[in-house]
């Protein structure tokens, strides 16, 4: 029988899971909601009722399960202090998992897990070193050096989108000022549009439309030609394009892959931020670090990147 | 017999080397000037000479060769258009070394070389994640990932000084404006000094005792309580902090390594990086990852950087 592992997305709303075979592809996937939740102990035996039904009806052996979810701590198998998640404190997710599936278990924070994922069956298959990076409410990233993730020495290192770029810039709930995922995420984006709105007097014209306003409809809105959305999409690609010159200057990826609801919108934020990243890139690394879009789906990303954390582990 | 290996430690004006236990003991070491060898093929013969009568003379084996140097490529074995060298183009050092000795050698930049020296003889030992920072003519850098240096793709990871801390800063002879080195090194924190000057219109008072002035003269000033050179190391540690608490974003390093001539200046350079780095530091790191001076002695870091990298090498 096919070794099959299980990939667990874990949300603030949802959680994803599904089984993974060793070459990525997706057999069978369901979710649940977060909420149905409050003990978290309660997770591993649900899913283990699942899974064994799900691997005798495709006759599949389970190996491992993998697990990516915010705040994850990979040393230790934890979630710790999650702000989005019903589950307060530090929460042992990954001992709950191999005490009651008797097998191995990995967990790291979701932006890793996709990097991860990103390597063994994206964009980056046989890349030793390159920059994940996610777009979404929040900045995340996941840095590759020498074939291995840099989970530093406390399992909490790639913060790029805490890395600041304006000293006294605008508040993060971090506590501090000018952290580049205030700028460059969805709310970061639409940030900057009402910005620009207000800075032509045109914010109580637009109120009746704008107040709604989220990154997806300003992608359409910049697709329609709207000029001030279009200037947001310009000044969010200078900033990431320049933040990531600088990230180039640490690790010299092969290639930045971008991912999430953001990077979907295509030209609109890739063209500028290539043409800012060229722009303030260090001369010996000029026009050799393409910045791409991910070659994960949208919609598979989450699992298979929390499989491919697995099978890696297995694969030591 | 006891084996030992070859430490070489190439600059501009002279050339370093010694023989160099597996536990970094320095048993005998020379230097010849580098205008000596206008072609570079005659270093490794000369060498060659010198080592097997140093071996014979302590009763070792030579085991391999390491190389620190200007503009060191570790995946190529080379030296690329070093400015500061004798050497046009792209020299293949490495190969020279290894077909003269036909014993292993390596080749990588010198920050990188003191890098690993921090780790295997100074204070980085057992170390898996940390920073290495040398502050000379330059800012160089090292950076350990995983127990192993972050080469990236070509090589030439590692560019701290060149990631940008002022958008339209000094002019940094790369090409680009405002790299971290234009400041936080030697000839910078003169320059901060100077300007210093001239925003109090001191400059022609000063100018008598100011246009020879170095960065140790002017620890000498600060340490004799002179306000502006006080203020000039101020300023240094400040911008140096910042971009330090960016750096840890990256890859979270255990410790942060400060290694090199202004580095020596002690607290009045270390007291004001540390307080801003922790000033801007994101708060899941504050109060977690020092920042300390270099574990090597400055008179030997360059070989013992230059032997561990071969050991390392030979260790693998």
């Amino acid at each position: 029988m096919q070794d099959v592992v299980l990939g667990i997305d874990i949300g603030g709303t949802g959680i994803k899971f599904g089984l993974v075979t060793r070459t990525g592809e997706i057999l069978v996937t369901d979710k649940v909601k977060t909420k149905g939740y409050p003990n978290p102990e309660k997770l591993p035996e649900d899913l283990l009722k699942w899974a064994t039904k799900a691997c005798s009806d495709h006759q599949v052996t389970l190996v491992g399960v993998g697990i990516g979810t915010p705040n994850g701590n990979y040393y230790k198998g934890t979630i710790d202090f999650a702000p989005n998640l019903p589950w307060k404190g530090v929460v042992t997710l990954k001992s709950f998992f191999e005490s009651t599936f008797k097998l191995p278990a990995a967990l790291t924070n979701d932006a890793k897990a996709a990097a991860i994922g990103e390597m063994y069956f994206g964009g980056a298959k046989g890349m030793k070193d390159f920059l994940f990076i996610t777009l979404g409410t929040g900045l995340g990233s996941g840095i590759v050096v020498n074939g291995q993730i840099a989970y530093g020495f406390d399992s909490l290192a790639g913060e790029v989108g805490h890395t600041i770029v304006y000293r006294n810039g605008r508040e993060c709930p971090c506590g501090r000022r000018g952290c580049l995922e205030q700028y460059v995420s969805a709310p970061g984006i639409v940030k900057t549009y009402y910005e620009l709105l207000r800075s032509k007097n045109l914010d109580e014209f637009r109120t009746s439309i704008g107040n709604m306003i989220d990154s997806a409809e300003l992608c359409k809105l910049a697709e329609d030609g709207d000029t001030l959305a279009l200037e947001a999409f310009q000044k969010t690609g200078e900033i990431l394009g320049f933040a990531l010159s600088n990230s180039a200057c640490y690790t010299r990826p092969e290639k930045i892959f971008l991912f999430g609801g953001l990077a979907q919108a295509g030209d609109l934020i890739f063209k500028p931020t290539i043409k800012s990243f060229e722009s303030y890139l260090l001369p010996i690394y000029q026009n050799k670090i393409p910045i791409v879009p991910s070659g994960l789906k949208e919609s598979e990303a989450a699992i298979l990147g929390s499989a491919s954390l697995i099978w890696n582990e297995l694969n030591k």
